[in-house]
């Protein structure tokens, strides 16, 4: 049965869910979740996609699950790919997938949020200079991790890699520039020379230019 | 051999380590971090530690892991417990996991910082109130999930529970008042009376009070 990911265009969050979902060669197909029109924040969304109330959300079957990190685990168990190859790699994954969702993607993806999909006379001004700050500690983070290695962990693609890119091809301002971290820009180079590798919006429905 | 855990009292993200570290009765003990001091800041730590510049650290003999989610996995590998009953409860305790690190922990770790360690006159107003007012939506989502439940997952106490109530026992102001959240106070509750509990500044060293 063709699983279906909950998703949209502009969410790094379902980005990371639906790259190796792509990439794996699994029968998936996205449904377009309407987060500008509020459905998220809607009690039929709450009640009966995710309690939540985030994008992506995975239904394969009777399983309903949702966390990207969560769901790029059930990609590498499904496929076999991209998990990390013995028990230590997998840790290893599983690691850095943490610590994208707790220091990259959440402030990146809110930073965005609030630097392009608020109107202008509602940026908080005091929060972004903040969360831009908390983002160079992690670009630092994870360019000196890359100084020397083509992957973030092992000697291929996994999630850690699928997470950690999520926000990082949009073309949105957020304060990241990749020409300014060579190792984080040379990485990126390698995720988009994978073969079948889609930027977000030509992998998703949904764009800003849908709205403009 | 006697696990390690770099720690320090102050850290509610070292506490969703050290708390099923404890309750499972695994041989561990606690590695004081010098984080006021500015530890995890050295290039020593961050060489010889950890890249990421956090605690905690879970070191068994030559495994070395970080990122509380991790370490719980691991935890219940080599304990049996608190990972979930069944494959599919092992992944809604993993989605509860990432919730938090994402949505509740990072946000309101941050905040308590910002408003209790940080020198009066450098508190950021803007900032505060805004992961405030994020931290609100996780609180109700969490709430509206424990209606009716004991545990956030399954029939008894798991990591999701330990990750959840990573800073909800502290008493420093972040714009958390337990009673407030009916479903959570009963929840927080439940965890108090487990066989053993402690509070995170019986359980692990260092507190406030040691920089009075």
């Amino acid at each position: 049965m063709t699983m279906k990911l909950y998703c949209f265009g502009e969410s790094g969050n379902a980005y990371k869910a639906a790259l190796p979902l792509h990439l794996s060669g699994l029968d998936w197909e996205p449904l377009k979740v309407d987060f500008f029109g509020g459905e998220t924040r809607t009690t039929e969304y709450r009640s009966n996609v995710n309690e939540m109330g985030e994008a992506p959300v995975l239904v394969d079957g009777n399983t309903r699950l949702t966390q990207s990190g969560v769901i790029q685990m059930y990609i590498a168990e499904k496929s076999g790919k991209f998990g990390g190859a013995t028990p230590d790699e997998a840790r290893e994954v599983l690691r850095w997938v943490f610590w994208d969702n707790h220091k990259l993607s959440s402030q990146a993806g809110m930073t965005r949020f609030l630097m392009n999909f608020l109107p202008a006379d509602k940026r908080p001004a005091e929060v972004i200079a903040f969360t831009q700050g908390r983002l160079k500690s992690a670009y630092q983070v994870l360019d000196a991790h890359l100084a020397g290695r083509d992957w973030v962990v092992g000697n291929g693609p996994t999630n850690a890699d699928f997470s950690c890119c999520g926000y990082l091809f949009y073309p949105e301002p957020f304060g990241f520039d990749r020409t300014e971290w060579s190792n984080i820009d040379r990485w990126l180079g390698n995720i988009e020379e994978l073969d079948g590798w889609k930027h977000p919006y030509d992998l998703m429905p949904g764009s800003p230019a849908d709205r403009a």
